[in-house]
């Protein structure tokens, strides 16, 4: 039995029964330089000035050339937009999930920069205090933004699990979650959402983990270590994005609420952490299948977060190992597909 | 409702339920060149052969530093292995489903390749002649493949439709379309079945095309124009992935062949061309998003198609045109995403 088709199977049987704290900041990805140094010959130099000459000649003349030629594809490459070009196809939209926790001045710049994004059709904040929002705050969050597309979704409670509960009369079926403290620009949020729509039971998202056995050549147990951005970068593998970027099908929320593993949200919420890895987890166990990274330039308005915190790797592999002993397998798939704007990529 | 849950749905439905001709050659993009050459901006030079000698003296260090900082990292990066690395994953295969007509020699190179290459647990030959194989033929195909592996999936007439006949007792979800005349590298191929495994829905392919409006602005009828590899290089933009080079769900064998529009089969049956545009309508109609371009170099052994005769671009727009006019709408949806070997690509 094809297990996709047993997931969505499963989804569409929980359709009709249908918000926390960052999990951790790390080092942030984004689009940087695109074109690596290339190595380039150059001859002995010194004493051979004339033919030094020729080479600072031709490599003035290259160089022109290229620069000329980049340029015009660069003013000519970005103008035809494909949603012009296929009118049939007029996407819909998805929601943003933002989880907050007392950064209210984050908050407020979040909102108005998601609620403002062209295909964001629902703004929720995921709000986890005994309190609920200060007046102040919510005209505040509310001020400019369009009517009734910002909601607050209380929680008096204050755990990470919240970030995860199902929302109702959500008009699409993507979900973008995301931390206060996290500024995706509009067009690179568009183009994750581009990646979703034809991967919609996939995690897709821009901060790439990876889970490594402690030691490969293995004895009778497995002892997973948690690996941070720079082992994702060194070796272009993960098997996790994480949720404080990252778009989902909005149907993992029902799942991770009411089908989950309850020991995984109690774990969750005493720890304080690893609402992510969790969700990473019931994703890959639910499919089979890795996430998919996308390549895009993300801003950290905020500086502070539990990733930051002394012991953080070593929390994080606990949990890795703990949430793998509750399942009795490792789910997590590793991959290393990364998805690219081919407008800004011109070597195929 | 979500579609893409529906969709899933009508496949589980169709799954109880259950082979053509190259569809053109056109050019092949491949992994090519990964770096473009990078402007660099040369001194006045000539009469300043001194600040040249030095400027040739500071390029040959940044070079030979850069060269060896590439090496060391080519060297290292491609260590880890993804399945290694997550044991409890062991993903399963997918079967490669060889399109060919007439053409033996190419045959036997291309069932060689496929059926060594890991993850290959079928190898289906699409026979659209009158007679059966030749038993020379058979003979020469299977020799030095695993028992069992590939098999002859006769068809008594010439179709194009033949390609996308449902194929019985596939132990995988996963199909590689291919044609004769196409070797897909195994590691590439590998990588492209890891994209599709976190997108099953969606036609994941090598050969990127895209439908244009002839007039943008707009009259009353809308009038479509077929986008070569050019306009793929050129925007960034396609909305198909030609099904002579791609991954798809089996289970679109059976909703192409039963549950297609007939008229759409009789016209690719009675103009000798267009079943991959057909197939690309049809993923589009049922899942509402885009296909999944992958970059990677594919190697052309043949040297005739129908792409290369006179009037292909006119025969596809008219292909274009006719099935939109057929579905009532234009169901193709654009996109600009391109999946990328992350360990191949050093900049996020």
């Amino acid at each position: 039995m094809p297990r996709m088709t047993k997931l969505l199977l499963q989804l569409q049987a929980a359709a009709d029964r249908r918000h926390g704290h960052g999990s951790g900041l790390g080092f942030v990805p984004g689009a940087g330089r695109r074109h690596p140094p290339t190595p380039r010959h150059a001859s002995a130099a010194g004493r051979f000035a004339p033919s030094c000459l020729v080479l600072c000649l031709l490599a003035l003349a290259a160089a022109a050339t290229t620069l000329a030629l980049a340029l015009a594809l660069t003013l000519h490459r970005h103008v035809p937009d494909p949603a012009a070009a296929a009118p049939g196809a007029s996407p819909r939209g998805f929601a943003v999930v933002i989880n907050t926790w007392r950064r209210y001045a984050l908050l407020r710049r979040s909102v108005a920069h998601y609620a403002a994004c062209p295909g964001v059709d629902a703004v929720h904040v995921v709000w986890s205090e005994p309190r609920p929002p200060p007046e102040h705050l919510r005209r505040a969050v509310l001020n400019g933004t369009r009517r009734g597309i910002v909601r607050f979704d209380i929680n008096g409670i204050d755990s990470l699990n919240n970030r995860f509960r199902p929302i109702r009369g959500l008009a699409a079926d993507a979900v973008f979650s995301v931390d206060d403290d996290l500024i995706v620009p509009c067009s690179t949020l568009r183009f994750a959402f581009d990646v979703w729509r034809s991967a919609p039971s996939a995690m897709v998202g821009f901060v790439p983990r990876m889970h490594w056995l402690a030691d490969p050549r293995g004895g009778g147990t497995k002892e997973y270590r948690y690996g941070s951005w720079w082992s994702v970068w060194w070796t272009g593998t993960y098997s996790m994005v994480l949720s404080k970027a990252s778009f989902f099908h909005r149907q993992y929320l029902d799942l991770y609420t009411n089908q989950m593993l309850p020991s995984i949200r109690k774990y969750v919420n005493e720890n304080r952490n690893c609402e992510d890895i969790a969700m990473s987890f019931l994703v890959a166990n639910a499919t089979g299948a890795p996430p998919i990274w996308v390549q895009g330039r993300i801003f950290e308005i905020g500086s502070s977060g539990i990733s930051s915190l002394k012991g953080h790797g070593l929390q994080r592999s606990r949990c890795l190992n703990t949430f793998a002993a509750m399942y009795g397998h490792m789910p997590l798939v590793a991959t290393t597909v990364k998805a690219v704007d081919s407008r800004k990529s011109w070597f195929w």
